[in-house]
């Protein structure tokens, strides 16, 4: 059994740490008490630690977006873009629910959000490194370390997942270091309760995503139902309101430049701790790669689709969701050009090399092992790419993933690829379903046929092993569309359970060539586990190396974000994108009136500029600003999956809903850039004005707890 | 003769004013004695007001520029694009002073300045008002009123440039409601004494001109040379430095934001008591020809020097010119598109309608008789237009005024047209001279085809009277171009002298041109002077009731900008563009590390770079910013004229030069818009700490008097 050094004491006890920098597990808040302290924050930190008291048992995933529970009765406030989902399938064209909002005056009134609306209520987190660790044997190749890891996890899943009610995971902190096992207790009917008009909840549109001054009011209202027994069950109009014994009093007393903020959430991934070959690989390789990709694609959707209104609406989310990674990855780029992160980390990881060749007793040759798994990683990279580009096809992916759970079927659940399991059904169901609102034969045809030409353009390095071969030549594509079935959703759904035989059978065009496929893709992926199964052996060690080096210096330490609740926290900041210039704290509702052009996607409604023009601020102004102030700007620390995070006063209580952060700050990812990093908040203020003045969900106010300034 | 109502309190004794606002003639500032303490202005407004004593008696023009003196014998600091001409008529390929800067370490290496570099020195105002207005009548015709003013004034000039020492002038306030004879001792024999590289003074070049932020080190130091007997005298080495009693004390102790400031200099013309008809007039009408035109004059002129380096050179600052007067233009009616000031002006004018109706004893018929007088002046601002785009030809402006001379000629010096006169002939002369550094036929001739098919395309009510029948066809020109001299300086000038016959007489096809155009050029002047006549005749008697009007609302009453000496004051602030963004007050050294790319505009020297890497700041470091400031915005009311113009302190200590505004507030042309009118300084601490750290300019810095912040 391979042994890992004592851990050390700095994933226990930190010694000095700043604010701002750090994505914490709760169970690691206590180390930073003082600087929580410090920065004014009143809730003491073994509090905060507590996942079964308040505020952090209010505080709940939506699986990719962060919510939290206002009210007993299971309210769950979020963003707009996280509750799109919900809105998008209730509206029709006479109830347009995402131009004109929607609002359930009546619990009866809401509306199912469907099953890809889900809420989880993580309730146990346990270390269980111990037995993860068991399973590993020094002399194990990659490949049968993944296997171990995968098999050990799986089981520690199985013994958890005891009944519906409960959905566990068991992530891997510092990349193997650590395992903690995590319980979540999965709500699935979940209801829309209230969602402003898109010309508010998403103000601005992709103009505005990443860029500040913002004005958005991006927050929607849900409500969990559970069974009459209280548990997790089925959606049916038998359910009842989740009692959610914890929530968070939602406070209009806001804050000011400079006051302290706590926000918890999901954080879903980071690199902080990736070397700088792996920089300058995606700097100059991967990332413009990728970009260019993108680009081609949504060229491709936009020639394919024009002419159309109905096949536009179609791709309308496909295409945002692609812009969106697109402007990540170029604001990726842009910062790298920005700042040479990747000579900042060459002098950071020659520092720590340095420092590792003086330490007595390291095991020799772990860095020439890192960096040998790294290049094999990169190189793998290179041909999962050239796979993306030549796959880009929803109805080829669907056939590829239906293929997959037959071929999975024919082995005991426990031993099915994570993902293809019993457990895993309903969300491949959800998702061969859900194609249906964002699928076009043609325009799928065109990605796909233009994907392979790009795939056919690439070079040699990026062409999957043994599988160019089985790639239809692109002018023979269009007959494959011709025949198949599997754009129909039924029909695509009537594959599930169907045995391995009767896909080889098929004459369904994209079954065969899912057939076709797969063992080029399954040894693609076999290859990836062998490339992780070295990565997770060496790269812990690594870890543990630079978590005592970090140490040494006093620095902070905490894991890279891996979708699991994380604390953040941090103050309200304005910040300097240039000498001279400054940007935030905050925007106001004047800064709505300035943008409005009339022009989607800055058409404020009526009723909101109306308010503005008569100052009716009521309680909501600040007093400051004078005014009713929209968004603001913290120095906390998020990522992706912080989308709904409560963004909380010294006190804990809910006074804004992270939404985004700044298109400086998109490097963060791989290097947090103290001065200019900066998270984007919705303020509550806001969102109550918005409730008074321009919606009235007075009902929904009242639900909650809100304290109001005093006067 | 005319009598003017008694002039309205305000003009004396002014109520309530706020600063910012107001481009004061020095005699005023008693009135604002209050305002001026209020902002924490230490000098007494009555000795501000006395231009025989310090700080104003340091205070100069540089005829289109300000300055100031700051030492005793004739050191002048102005702004680096200020003393361009200077340096440029300098350089040589071996010196190349643009780029590398000029330093005389001694008085003997001071370089001429050249004809076109002049220092005014103000000495005396009066008002001369009753002396005009004595020669007007009600009954006169616009024309006739005009030679009247015109004739009047000529004599109040005449009597005072008793010799060549002064240059006199009866400039109109308030457009005719008052005049004030202005002399002004004239130094002809000015030097360059030090300018930075243009890598410093015009860092950022024309794509930073009118933006923020700012870090153009714009500042450049002359020295006024007089004879041995003091007074003003033709450049000779025999020359002695002129003795100037009063200079400005350089402040090194900086200023913060909030803290007062002081500008005097010499603002050249604001529109700021323009109607609203005049507004829609320039935003519908004359301001998008106008755009239009000067882009496609810069298109052929790019098109025309393309491939020829020494073309481009030559024409290098004319486009420059051109593209200033663009980017104004243009900023005018994009500030107009943001701010409807013609509304704004709508319900200022209706209010001052119904206040005037509301009055007793105004003479009838003013309105209708101002409306018209604005209708008529458009109507020829049209023509005049087009005459411009028609004679789009240095070749054929030329011509024009040699032509003129010689028509003016023929009567007596007093009864001349203003400009053909004696007194002016240095000025015509130095300006056909310096055409060489900025002429190539083939060039000019390019720009004179294009304006003429351009003219050709215009509306009806753009063609000049009688003009079109007179014009070459665009085809001809080239053979014109065959068949002139005038390209050549001494050909040029010869023609200085020659009477009109010989002009008639002459074979020169542009000669020949000028003499045809003539008549229908003198005939656009004589409507002018008609339509300038008539408008004179009423504004003077609106704009006193529009200042009764004011003084009513105890709203402050200056004259727009006419090119006399001023002072204003404001405060350093920095200011919102847009709702969420701040912009400045400070930039720092560190924002010129940002901006270099090693391209130009953005090269910074290596000596600066390495400076701010070394963190060698010296005495000049702000305590607030912890570096070097660079440029620093402040609410006071400037316009172009004020480039160099003296920033001061509380105390009339020279803390800056300012040197432009800021893109957004180019409105303030117009219309002074406290929020987001703000002008761009440079900080005379950036200054010194250049002549210290990158140009050893010691002995300047020796031959001044600075104050150094204590320790």
């Amino acid at each position: 059994m391979f042994k890992y050094l004592v851990l050390p004491a700095v994933l226990l006890g930190a010694t000095s740490v700043h604010a701002d920098e750090g994505q914490w597990q709760p169970h690691q808040l206590p180390q930073l008490a003082s600087e929580l302290r410090r920065i004014g924050i009143a809730i003491p930190a073994s509090k905060l630690a507590d996942l079964a008291k308040h505020p952090m048992s209010a505080i709940v995933s939506l699986g990719g977006c962060s919510a939290s529970f206002v009210s007993d009765a299971g309210l769950v406030v979020t963003n707009h873009h996280c509750a799109y989902n919900a809105i998008q399938r209730n509206a029709t064209p006479e109830h347009n629910y995402i131009s004109k909002g929607f609002l359930a005056k009546t619990r009866a009134e809401e509306l199912p959000g469907g099953p890809n609306t889900l809420v989880y209520v993580t309730d146990k987190v346990e270390n269980v490194s111990a037995r993860v660790h068991a399973a590993l044997k020094p002399a194990m190749t990659g490949r049968q370390r993944y296997e171990a890891v995968e098999s050990a996890t799986k089981a520690l899943i199985a013994e958890c997942e005891t009944d519906r009610m409960y959905r566990c995971s068991v992530p891997s902190f510092h990349r193997g270091l650590e395992y903690y096992r995590i319980r979540q207790m999965m709500i699935r009917d979940v209801r829309l309760v209230y969602a402003p008009s898109d010309k508010i909840g998403n103000y601005g549109g992709d103009i505005d995503n990443y860029e500040w001054p913002r004005h958005t009011g991006d927050y929607s209202f849900l409500r969990a139902y559970v069974g009459k027994d209280g548990r997790p069950a089925d959606p049916s109009p038998d359910n009842v309101p989740y009692h959610s014994k914890d929530f968070l009093v939602v406070s209009a007393e806001g804050l000011k430049n400079g006051d302290p903020i706590l926000l918890a959430g999901y954080p879903g991934r980071t690199s902080r701790y990736k070397l700088p070959t792996e920089i300058r690989y995606a700097r100059d390789a991967a990332y413009p790669a990728k970009v260019a990709e993108l680009q081609a694609d949504l060229d491709v959707i936009a020639a394919a689709t024009k002419g159309s209104e109905a096949y536009a609406v179609r791709y309308a989310s496909v295409a945002k969701g692609i812009n969106n990674v697109m402007k990540k990855t170029q604001g990726l780029l842009d910062g790298f050009a920005r700042k040479d992160i990747a000579a900042i980390k060459d002098v950071q990881d020659g520092a720590f090399r340095g420092w590792y060749a003086a330490q007595a007793g390291q095991p020799p040759g772990l860095l020439a092992e890192l960096d040998a798994a790294i290049a094999a990683d990169i190189a793998l990279s290179d041909e999962e790419f050239g796979w993306s580009v030549a796959s880009n096809s929803d109805l080829l992916k669907s056939a590829r993933t239906l293929y997959r759970l037959a071929l999975e079927a024919r082995k005991p659940d426990a031993e099915r690829e994570s993902g293809y399991q019993q457990r895993d059904l309903s969300f491949i169901q959800a998702r061969l379903n859900r194609l249906e609102q964002s699928f076009v034969a043609q325009v799928d045809q065109a990605r796909f046929v233009a994907g392979l030409r790009r795939y056919a353009a690439l070079p040699k390095s990026m062409h999957v092993q043994g599988l160019d071969a089985l790639l239809p030549a692109p002018d023979a594509v269009p007959a494959l569309y011709g025949q198949t079935q599997l754009g129909e959703t039924a029909r695509r759904i009537g594959w599930i359970g169907q045995n391995d035989a009767a896909f080889a059978a098929s004459d369904d065009a994209f079954v065969q060539l899912a057939v076709r496929l797969s063992a080029a893709a399954l040894s693609l992926e076999e290859r990836r586990k062998e490339v992780d199964g070295n990565l997770e052996k060496v790269i812990p060690r690594y870890m543990q190396a630079v978590i005592a080096w970090k140490q040494s210096q006093g620095k902070p330490v905490y894991p890279d974000a891996n979708s699991t609740l994380r604390v953040t926290f941090g103050t309200v900041a304005p910040f300097s994108p240039r000498d001279g210039l400054s940007k935030g704290p905050f925007t106001t509702v004047q800064g709505i009136v300035e943008k409005h052009t009339g022009k989607e996607p800055f058409v404020a409604p009526q009723a909101l500029l109306d308010a503005v023009k008569a100052k009716r601020y009521g309680q909501f102004i600040d007093p400051v600003l004078g005014t009713v102030p929209v968004n603001f700007l913290s120095s906390a620390d998020t990522t992706g999956g912080n989308s709904g995070s409560a963004v909380m006063n010294r006190n804990g209580e809910l006074v804004g809903l992270n939404f985004d952060s700044t298109y400086e700050s998109i490097t963060k990812d791989w290097f947090f850039d103290r001065d200019i990093t900066r998270a984007i908040h919705m303020d509550i203020r806001y969102m109550l004005w918005v409730m008074k003045e321009v919606d009235h969900a007075d009902n929904i106010v009242r639900e909650m707890t809100v304290k109001y300034p005093r006067k």
